[in-house]
């Protein structure tokens, strides 16, 4: 089963896709969805109406919009440990972005006011959790793992790199397209050998498959389960092959009017445009204001 | 003014805190309570009524459950950087927790099964923001600051520094107290410089003043602000003084039965007893099991 998020005129809401056809799921997104523990009958059961029309039309939000948790794995990809100078590693390096960093599968990417000098791309499939796990064996992760989709972990390499942890440049707002759309494990052979790439302006730059990954999403689950409970709706972005553009010469960045897409085989695709922050508004304007202003 | 989140037969309950009575506010905890832009005029307005009792008999909960975003500073007390060789710092090292590492005040803390060998402790200073905040200069930061609270960071030292990326030592369930009040700036100065304590089994570890903080919690904010939108209801629990368990001569680590103690002068206590996650489970049992069982 195939499902996404859908902006409406009231709030966003939960979609299954059949073909192009959205039909309306009763929640307001995919993370609020899984929550249900009968999600799938649920899911699966209702009939094809098409009330959302195509997804040619519609305007898709990010697919899970509120994560408890998002989970990120560093070095996780052969090539790309080659080209960052990382050794191999014995256990997964992980960190985390918060729900704002953000965006809908085709929304734009906001170049952030404060470091807009060194961003860069990292496709990532990502796995969405689908019940509450802890302590889990591997069989036992496979089984909370509702499934799998696309992320670019787009990453200001200055701010990242400025002190020892990567937080700061892994989480500046509306950074992180996410989407379009959960596919349960079994239309995709549980992700195990997926063709993944990223294309900037059209140029291929990440090529890989997923059988490329050091740590599995079943072992990355389990791993995480021995920290804290795994919920629904939780992320794990589970790293980026080679050929960002940090491991680039001379390195590649991402500037504003670059367009970018994000493809797993079998999933979907994201495609996202750089704008910056604020147009028509200086960094120092920027600074001076108070208020909540929302980029898309 | 004083705000707690007390546990009640129906749930978790947001009190105003009078000397020692519980007043209910009409929320479930602070951090919703602090979604209502007037949450301040609110809580002040309602008469006392101790209708939830005495803090003394009151169970309470983690100040704020559920924050849309825990960040964390590391080496941000001159005297702990010294005991961690760490250099000064140009830039605050930003890192996150989960929210399911969070415990009530006086809840026990859970030495984790995966990691018992090298629990540590850090007494921080909490800032917990009350109203939206983007680009915020300090004087914008001041105000976006509902108030401050205290946290002790519990640190699996193997875990943290097993990768590059702190987190995995920093976020284990059930293991940071939180609490046990909300103190507005006004009654604390600003929290500028209020003496900090950690005390094990009644022998002060650590003790510094939060006038040893290199960035100040203003800074931190507006920081973090350039960023990302800031939320009500987020925590930046802003690092540790001197006294650390890594950095004793030998190491000291914390077992199950001993007691902690983690005082902010003018904000209140945390009391814990760390206990063994799961009495009586061994940690290959924990490991098949696949239920999410709660420790507190």
């Amino acid at each position: 089963v195939r499902l996404t998020t859908v902006h409406t005129a009231s709030g966003t809401h939960a979609a299954r896709l059949d073909s192009d056809l959205l039909t309306a799921l009763d929640a307001p997104d995919v993370g609020s969805l899984l929550i249900n523990p009968d999600w799938r009958a649920i899911a699966e059961a209702t009939p094809v109406t098409g009330d959302f029309g195509s997804l040619h039309d519609a305007l898709l939000a990010p697919l899970v919009p509120k994560p408890p948790k998002i989970v990120c794995v560093g070095i996780n990809y052969a090539d790309h440990m080659a080209e960052m100078n990382a050794p191999t590693p014995e256990r997964p390096t992980l960190f985390a972005k918060f729900a704002r960093a953000l965006v809908g599968p085709y929304d734009p990417i906001v170049i952030p006011a404060a470091a807009p000098d060194q961003i860069d791309w990292e496709a990532e499939l990502t796995v969405v959790i689908g019940s509450h796990g802890r302590h889990l064996d591997e069989p036992g992760a496979r089984r909370v793992i509702a499934g799998y989709t696309v992320a670019n972990d787009i990453s200001a390499r200055d701010w990242q790199f400025a002190t020892m942890q990567w937080l700061s440049g892994k989480t500046f707002e509306h950074t992180t397209p996410l989407g379009p759309v959960l596919v349960t494990g079994d239309e995709v052979d549980d992700a195990a050998d997926l063709k993944i790439a990223c294309e900037v302006d059209g140029i291929i730059k990440q090529r890989s498959r997923t059988s490329q990954l050091i740590f599995t999403p079943a072992q990355l689950v389990a791993h995480v389960s021995s920290m804290l409970t795994l919920e629904p709706g939780d992320l794990i972005l589970t790293g980026t092959p080679g050929g960002v553009g940090a491991g680039r010469t001379p390195p590649e960045w991402l500037v504003p009017g670059m367009s970018l897409t994000t493809r797993i085989e079998g999933i979907g695709s994201l495609h996202n445009i750089c704008i910056p922050e604020n147009v028509g508004m200086s960094a120092s304007a920027a600074s001076a204001a108070t208020t909540d202003w929302e980029q898309t």
